[in-house]
């Protein structure tokens, strides 16, 4: 697949001695500006207050987050107190961040792994690890895209909701990597982004990489789905996914439940694209997962301005769950779960040709 | 109905040396603004920049401005002088907008069923019309609210999407004029109001005038809606509407059908509340009702803040319509129609109990 994608979520620039360049995500779409990091604390800053989000983005900035906390070290016995301090300081920018506490332990790993070696190698051997983490999230995106292009057909209509793109992984994205690939293999369609509320991914940051990626895409609100669907301008829906049960019960954004009811309705196939290290195979299915409850302000300031009366509730659900009936297939980077049942789900992960990470 | 709303619409303050009061709708939630109108030009600016809205209010206050227009006639050739002079103003500020043509039209009928009278008793006529519109309208409103209390009950949560209520109408509402009736009968029960994208009429105004009347309501995002009917919390639907064909097919503001679909999956009551008026039973069904397109800057700058990337499209449908199929009953000012089929809406028209406008 040539890189459709004019930007770098991430991107380390030069050797050890070299600088992290993020794109600042909440300035998007007014503004693209880069942060460049050469110390740990902006780039903490950077993760804490959500210019860099996504769970495989945060996975890949925090990892990177660690060289920049040890590489000035002198000497080997500074370097692993600088390595602790480093993880005890990332791991309390976003403590919910499972990705983030998995790219400490990997570099933790890595690290002892080396401990014997001259100081100057163990941090080449960091900052190859957070490259090889890097490196490894845009294969498994550039590998879910390949899997499911050949589902958006010439002149479709794509919905998808929220951003599961390049800007949430290191490259790519999973939802919006089938969109590249799709076009990629020369295909023209039209891409319709739920802008998302509360906090407007869709229009924010899945319109803008579309755009810079030529993909023609329209945004709508996020009550206008069942009327496109009506008027059958929707062939099909991909979304991305926060964390898949055993049985396929999938957890995505708020409103992707909405989403599968109408498309079900309609008669148009709901798929998640996700790697598999998205499935937690330790949660039977989704009335185990719990929804998490946001600050009422992100619907009543959203923009700046007041829209919701003083003294009048809000309920801010973060996730749904959409319940695996109404997905008609799973795009992994090893290939397409369908029919998404635990069995075959089960049967998937036996295969021997993929492995997933047990959570929880 | 001891009147649960505490603030006025649209009010006529003295005599025929009175004023016009309006909230300004605009500055909702943040600030509850009365304009005060002594000439018939600040009344125009009110309805053409949308602070006074709805069709049934705006058809009050052009009744109103009809009166501020002729007030000062010192004769009876000036007063119809006036009289054509406002009326072809008026018609200039909204000209899509049904009910101020047929405020226009009925003012301009009585003031010739009085042209024989002393000036100031056709003024004097002129102001009791503009009253009788009014009052006309809130009879209307209150009697829906009679004939569908009975549907919420004690401890129920009630889902309505965008503004049906008291600042749409000339007091109570359509859909929460139902509302303000079960609470006034003594029942408790929690409103959720879709926060209604592009223009948030659910957030800053339903989420307003229902909190003022002392009803527990709670802002949702319209893409919450789903999860909230599946997590049991939505025992019933009501909203307005804009037109309402032969067969039962409705028009509402967008975002309506997407909700009833919700509603029929989750086994959920879908009703539309409206007055005889809103039928247009010269329109066969819903496929002849043409879908609005509104500017995209509603979506992309709808909070001051640029929230789309500059060249990305934005589709922005005002309206969609919802099945006859999916609405479990029309409640109307003489009671509900039930199920909601062509024939049962021609019955229920030719009963003699009720007089429908046809339009069109």
């Amino acid at each position: 697949m040539v890189k459709p994608i004019r930007y770098k979520t991430i991107e380390w620039v030069g050797g050890l001695d070299g600088q992290l360049r993020l794109i600042d995500q909440t300035l998007l779409p007014g503004e693209c500006r880069v942060v460049t990091c050469e110390e740990i604390e902006p780039l903490w800053e950077a993760i804490r207050n959500l210019r860099v989000r996504g769970a495989p983005a945060i996975g890949v900035a925090t990892a990177y987050g660690v060289v920049l906390g040890i590489r000035k070290a002198p000497t080997t016995a500074t370097l692993f107190e600088k390595l602790g301090e480093a993880c005890d300081y990332l791991s309390r920018c976003r403590p919910t961040a499972v990705n983030l506490f998995w790219a400490l332990d990997r570099m933790k790993r890595v690290a002892e792994s080396v401990r014997t070696m001259p100081v100057d190698a163990i941090k080449a051997r960091l900052l190859a690890e957070a490259q090889a983490i890097r490196d490894e999230d845009a294969a498994t995106c550039w590998a879910i895209g390949q899997a499911g292009q050949h589902l958006i057909q010439e002149g479709a209509g794509v919905l998808t909701h929220c951003n599961a793109g390049g800007l949430a992984t290191a490259e790519y994205g999973t939802a919006l990597a089938i969109m590249y690939a799709a076009r990629e293999a020369g295909r023209r369609f039209l891409v319709y982004a739920d802008e998302t509320r509360p906090l407007l991914q869709g229009a924010r940051l899945t319109a803008w990489e579309l755009a810079q990626a030529g993909i023609d895409v329209t945004v709508i609100c996020d009550n206008m789905a069942g009327l496109l669907m009506r008027q059958g301008k929707v062939s099909l829906v991909v979304t991305g996914a926060d964390r898949i049960a055993r049985n396929g019960d999938t957890a995505n954004k708020i409103g992707t439940y909405s989403v599968a009811v109408l498309a079900r309705a309609h008669n148009v196939p709901f798929y998640v694209a996700a790697p598999l290290s998205t499935f937690d195979l330790a949660t039977a299915d989704g009335t185990a997962i719990p929804i998490e409850e946001r600050p009422a302000d992100e619907i009543s300031k959203g923009f700046g301005r007041v829209t919701v009366p003083e003294g009048v509730a809000c309920y801010n659900p973060a996730f749904d769950v959409t319940p695996a009936n109404l997905i008609e297939g799973i795009i992994t980077e090893k290939g397409i779960i369908r029919p998404v049942t635990q069995e075959v789900i089960e049967q998937f992960f036996q295969d021997g040709t993929c492995k997933a990470k047990e959570k929880g």
